[in-house]
């Protein structure tokens, strides 16, 4: 069903349902397909104003399905509504077309050359799947659908059942917002249940398909998506284990800093963070002073229920499953009731060379593992046993020599943080939140402005008449963007002319 | 094995020698990593020289194996030796890495901002499979192998069996090219064999795959990559049916050039191109004109030997099989010997909307069919019966209406040509050769500089000590590389200062 009142938020889309609304959406792109970048721009930013003239009723149904928290859930609508003002700039200034132009070049090395233009177009109808962790920014209106939509595609969204009357209210302020802008309907479409989940990536008419979940979901998805007729793009986000090191010296010169960082890092959200810092490579020794400054950093942590009933079994039995491993122990005891309260895991170097499978098991909740090792070299070939991460980071002071572990991390991250903790995902032009599989299942990011690009192919045009060709592709170059003109790039000024650079 | 001498070329690489060649390809890759862009672009140009130096050998060798003749090959290796310096160009400017500056902004619209970047990297050892048709320019150093080192990757190439001799050439040049400018040993290993093709994609360390060839082939190439633990790209160029329509206008107007157009560019290489006119869609009636206007446009047409004797055999049965469908029929009698004679066959757009298949399959070699249109106003329609091509291309005349068609062609092809025909691929900045599935298996191109792209994937730094940033991070940006600072292009002039632009 596309969500058109709330009240219906909890029936499942039947078969006939989803392919309308497939088919719906991709009448709706077709429609749009011309748009100028302007007004494309323009329906990004109509939605960002319905969802902040909603925002109250979307927090409060936020608060009653999730445990999150007003406080938190404000900040996570801002962030969305921020994105997608930052994507509508970023559609204004035509980056994500990469227009280019070669003329035609009789001297042209290899032999004379015809006139021939590329631009990037939109893919069509995108299947997004919503996470339960971040009802907004992962959601609905999050960072895919709005990247999607940005790129020119149509989405049909897969809400999370985790909350299901914050999924209808969302997309009923968002179908408000592209309706008040003029966007042709069905550009948007909101559906529910697994059997339409499963029926969206498997529909003909969908080109792509947006993920944030767990590998064991996303794998599952990936390969029902290996099966069709025609392969498709599966961008999945399927979390990580965000290993963090910390070297000899900075643990000497800021132990309870960073232990009181990592307390929190590790438990903000009740630790159901895609990047909670899952593991902490420290010096052995001292295992009853750091077990105190822990403690000492949670005192006061007030913990809320996770997120869903199905969570807190996966958690509990994550959790329990990596503590039975050889030369695993508790650390900080926690507790697996309703709230749990944080644990935290105590391995060592040793433990983890014989048995690598205590690195590769997210525990997604407040718990986390820290790592004792001997010295200093082994950091680098500790960081090899890693699978994939959305990202690592080092603590480390300015004299130390971390240039092997910087390469073994940059390997397999998707980011690489210093002297910080991963938690917090800026939303910019360098954001990349990916990393290498089981992180992510491409080689793209699924927040800030190159999100964009996931959702677009090029296409060439060889000898095109100059008045048939795309505006963004014609040398008047009427809707201003960026063109990359004979191999140099040009990029038109604010004065209104074509800046000719380089 | 690893190419030394052309004697060894008809061995097979066993498993024990391919996993030493991807593991000494990977030991290559990291020793290459930090490498500066003018020196891996003058490891491109010293291949490109070291070909250029056993010019006449290799192109007696491809004379040997490949029947195309010593003009074709020249020219065909002098594309490949321009790829390489152009590759090599965009290597020094840097564009590929795209690198991204955010710095610290505690005003940032959602909250304060750390100091973040992102570059571009290459995703280490790449395997390439070369195809028969073009045993330089999709073969052992052809775009795919280029492009992948151009990224800085390191390649080991399987060898297609059709040319074992010029294969092991041409890898011998490239190693002494490779080892001339210093480049370490292992970064490019050329394999031989089924049994080593299906070992390469599969083994751990490959981290994506470049594939010309057939549909079949990539399609169970891609199928097994599907299975690999670590899902990785797949990025095959499966060639096409390059679909051609020509308006009733176009058709009056200049039907005889038209023709003589489209027999000299289905029959080019004995029709043994990816971008091989497969189908002509031209107004119906004077089927007898037609075929005498094919006819004496391959008058004096000297037909020369397929490939292999399995490409043969293939092409023999594709056209027959086309040919025996309801509703086609033979309009130009070729044949089937050896050297085969053009084949041209005639259908209907009634036949073609009753079965679509007609349109879908490959003839690979010197057939084509002509389908006879009634109206003008059906040809959008037609060209929505066509799967995915690497190429279409309308004739029309200036003031025909064909916006709905060129949408459609738009929709499902890689490149569309007006008033032309779609052999002949430049290598270019704007080039695009793929297109949607079953053309090829991504959104990427195999020929032009875009294919570098293919084989990066972004690392984004937080936060990172401005000393231990990547060189195309930091501010003093020393590799003088185009960088995105908060949100605005720079581009180093040519005077040495780095240019603030927009």
């Amino acid at each position: 069903m596309t969500a058109s009142a709330p009240t219906s938020a909890r029936l499942s889309t039947s078969p006939e349902e989803l392919a309308a609304a497939v088919e719906r959406a991709q009448t709706a792109f077709e429609q749009a397909r011309g748009t100028d970048l302007a007004t494309r721009a323009g329906w990004l930013e109509s939605i960002a104003a319905a969802l902040e003239a909603e925002a109250e009723p979307l927090v409060d149904a936020g608060c009653r399905e999730t445990h999150l928290g007003p406080e938190r859930l404000r900040g996570e609508l801002r962030r969305t509504v921020f994105q997608l003002r930052l994507l509508a700039l970023e559609v204004r200034a035509g980056e994500h077309l990469d227009a280019t132009v070669d003329h035609e070049d009789p001297d042209w090395g290899m032999g004379p050359r015809p006139d021939l233009r590329r631009v990037n177009v939109p893919l069509g109808v995108v299947g997004v799947f919503g996470a339960s962790n971040f009802p907004f920014a992962f959601s609905v209106m999050g960072g895919d659908t709005a990247s999607a939509l940005a790129a020119g595609c149509a989405v049909v969204h897969k809400g999370h059942d985790g909350h299901p009357e914050l999924a209808a209210l969302t997309a009923r302020a968002v179908l408000h917002g592209l309706e008040e802008s003029g966007a042709p309907a069905g550009l948007f479409a909101l559906v529910t249940g697994r059997q339409a989940g499963v029926a969206l990536v498997e529909h003909p008419l969908v080109k792509a398909v947006g993920f944030t979940g767990s590998t064991a979901g996303g794998r599952a998805l990936l390969d029902r998506i290996a099966t069709r007729p025609e392969p498709i793009p599966f961008f999945g986000e399927l979390g990580g284990i965000n290993a963090v090191f910390v070297t000899p010296r900075a643990w000497d010169a800021r132990r309870s800093e960073i232990l009181a960082g990592y307390a929190t890092s590790f438990t903000v959200g009740m630790g159901q963070f895609c990047t909670k810092p899952g593991l902490l490579f420290v010096p052995s020794g001292d295992g009853e002073g750091v077990r105190d400054r822990l403690a000492g950093a949670l005192e006061g942590f007030r913990p809320a229920p996770l997120l869903t009933e199905r969570l807190h079994e996966g958690y509990t039995e994550a959790v329990r499953s990596v503590a039975e491993r050889d030369g695993v122990g508790v650390l900080l005891e926690g507790s697996f009731g309703e709230p749990p309260q944080p644990t935290v895991l105590a391995t060592t170097g040793e433990a983890v060379r014989r048995d690598p499978e205590i690195l590769r098991r997210e525990m997604f909740g407040p718990a986390s593992i820290v790592v004792q090792y001997r010295d200093e070299a082994e950091l680098a070939e500790l960081a090899g046993l890693l699978e994939g991460q959305l990202t690592t980071g080092i603590h480390a002071e300015a004299g130390d020599d971390v240039d092997e572990l910087s390469i073994r991390l940059a390997e397999i991250s998707g980011r690489v943080l210093w002297n910080g903790w991963p938690t917090g995902v800026t939303v910019s032009y360098a954001q990349h939140h990916g990393g290498p599989y089981p992180a992510s299942t491409s080689a793209s990011t699924s927040v800030g402005t190159a999100a964009i690009r996931r959702f677009l192919r090029p296409v060439a045009f060889q000898s095109w008449p100059h008045e048939r060709l795309p505006e963004p592709l014609r040398d008047d170059n009427p809707w201003r963007v960026p063109q990359r003109v004979d191999g140099s790039w040009r990029r038109p000024g604010h004065d209104g002319q074509n800046g000719v650079q380089e």
